[in-house]
């Protein structure tokens, strides 16, 4: 184990002033007017050295807890997992640690997960919220308690919210396929209302229609902690329609279960069915032929969901301004979509 | 949202004492030898019903806080993300939330978690321990804090444990690759001194040993969170030991960089390198070819390892008797590690 260093030691490697050195490390740089080469500097040098702040001493000083509860869908989403341990690397790096939970998309559970986070004294909340705790998450943005929402928002509850262009992602892919010379091209999803989902929808709905009269074939899918539940009506999709000659999957999820299934029934990308999946991971990347996917910035997403969270700590003050950052996503083309891929 | 259902809504659903379902739901069917068929019957209606323990009314009665704090290695790390989820599932049926963090195999950052969990008041702790902090668990146990180690032990620390048999497991998927006529078998894992990886070193060992003269190429790269770190000397191996037949890769994580690297030089399993991995996956059974993975049970270890905390909560005696509980892996044998497999 390395030796703890403190701020003064990191000050005096650095001819830096110890207030100056706190502020930068406690995310006050911008705030105090602090340029962006000093802040590397000694950002660069903190890693470096390995340096850990204190917390309990600095909690005792702040009389803050310097705990943040992040609530997510379901963690062992491959999407999640990744968004939430970036979220904690960078949050233990400014001094915080990350209390994590899954929601299940339960209303609910999320409603005594706040309650627990609540008793356990969490100075801020990080949320992909499920529907039905407007209410839960207005009551805590009055008591003061900074609340951050990313991958969808809740209509009416104003705070701050990271998202990515979910519209335009699934407009994009959409059109790319058309490009492609596909003609009966299907969305298949999970059903839910919320925001992130309807707009996947809607971005495919609308590039259909930019085309002309093609009707468009949405399946929604119920979704179900027991695999083979999403399975069998995927099964029956794959079944009932034999014209579909691409499919975009709404969900690393539930493009997963479609690759499965067409496994099962020997249906090859793109030369039976052309297939895009919303989300990248490495099912995706490695699959053969590798398929073509829409990489959400998860890098940036943590990025700015952290820094978001940290202004709000530094700033309690009663008017703070509101942020709605939305992220571009990437296609990566690859060849499960391409006609005329070997 | 359900109507919440109460304790006694259950009992007079199914006829049976208020007392009993109070047991079963908490965990202490065994100990007040309550018929298995009974708890079976309780806990499916439980399921059906969607029935969620008043926590909060709970812990005013018994002075708990009813919450587990749990620390894996990495959060974003498949297995650890499902064994986690299933913890969390199986935690909140019993009325316990959990929070949880990655450690990121810190010494230092593991104490920082323990202190905050301490400092949160979490009734126990399931841990995926990292080197080093022996002392820190002795202590909680000392303090008649529940540790419920899994994945891996600490030699010394007397505590239950969930682990698998690794050694076995790596012993019997080289004896396969030997069976399979393949000579020149290659172990290639993360540098560790951890008692699952040293045990899944020795298992190939072992096997190899068991068969007569060959030199053992065990080849061990440093973990870095860097992807390209891994990369590099993972390339470097494969570039160097071009008479390798078969590989064994020591984790899901190691064995998907592998595979990236053998897609990358256009290497195929089995004909150009046999290869298998532990941990199985949705990349391993999507690969073409399918790749043979040594497959932890995550069901089981997640059921075992709340099952005996949920029994240590329940008996604060003070001298507890401990479980340490080894689980079998299933060697899921796929084409990529036979020999005349097309």
């Amino acid at each position: 184990m390395k030796k703890k260093l403190s701020i003064v030691d990191i000050a005096n490697a650095l001819n830096v002033s110890k207030t100056t050195i706190s502020f930068i490390l406690n995310g006050r740089a911008q705030e105090k007017r602090i340029g962006a080469d000093l802040v590397e500097k000694v950002m660069k040098y903190v890693a470096e050295v390995g340096y850990k702040p204190n917390s309990l001493a600095k909690s005792l000083r702040t009389g803050k807890s310097n705990t943040i509860g992040l609530m997510v869908e379901d963690i062992s989403n491959p999407f999640f997992a990744s968004i939430a341990r970036l979220i904690e690397d960078r949050a233990y790096k400014n001094g915080y640690k990350i209390i994590y939970c899954s929601t299940d998309n339960d209303t609910s559970k999320t409603q005594d997960l706040i309650n627990m986070f609540r008793d356990r004294h969490v100075d801020g909340y990080i949320m992909a919220p499920p529907e039905g705790i407007e209410e839960d998450i207005e009551s805590l943005i009055k008591d003061g308690m900074p609340v951050v929402l990313f991958d969808r928002h809740l209509p009416g509850v104003k705070t701050d919210v990271i998202e990515v262009d979910n519209l335009f992602s699934t407009y994009n892919a959409t059109r790319h396929l058309m490009d492609q010379g596909f003609k009966n091209i299907a969305f298949v999803t999970f059903a839910s209302h919320q925001t992130q989902m309807m707009d996947r929808v809607r971005g495919y709905q609308d590039a259909m229609k930019s085309n002309g009269l093609r009707p468009t074939i949405v399946k929604e899918i119920v979704f179900n902690q027991d695999e083979e539940q999403i399975m069998g009506p995927l099964r029956d999709f794959f079944k009932g329609n034999p014209d579909v000659d691409a499919i975009l999957f709404g969900t690393n999820h539930i493009g997963t279960c479609g690759l499965k299934i067409m496994h099962e029934m020997g249906l090859k990308a793109p030369t039976d069915i052309a297939v895009i999946s919303f989300d990248d991971y490495d099912v995706f990347k490695l699959h053969s032929p590798p398929i073509t996917a829409i990489a959400q910035p998860v890098e940036e997403i943590a990025d700015n969901v952290i820094t978001v969270l940290l202004e709000k700590l530094n700033d309690r003050s009663s008017s703070p301004k509101l942020q709605s950052i939305i992220l571009k996503t990437d296609l990566k083309i690859r060849n499960s979509s391409l006609k005329n891929a070997i």
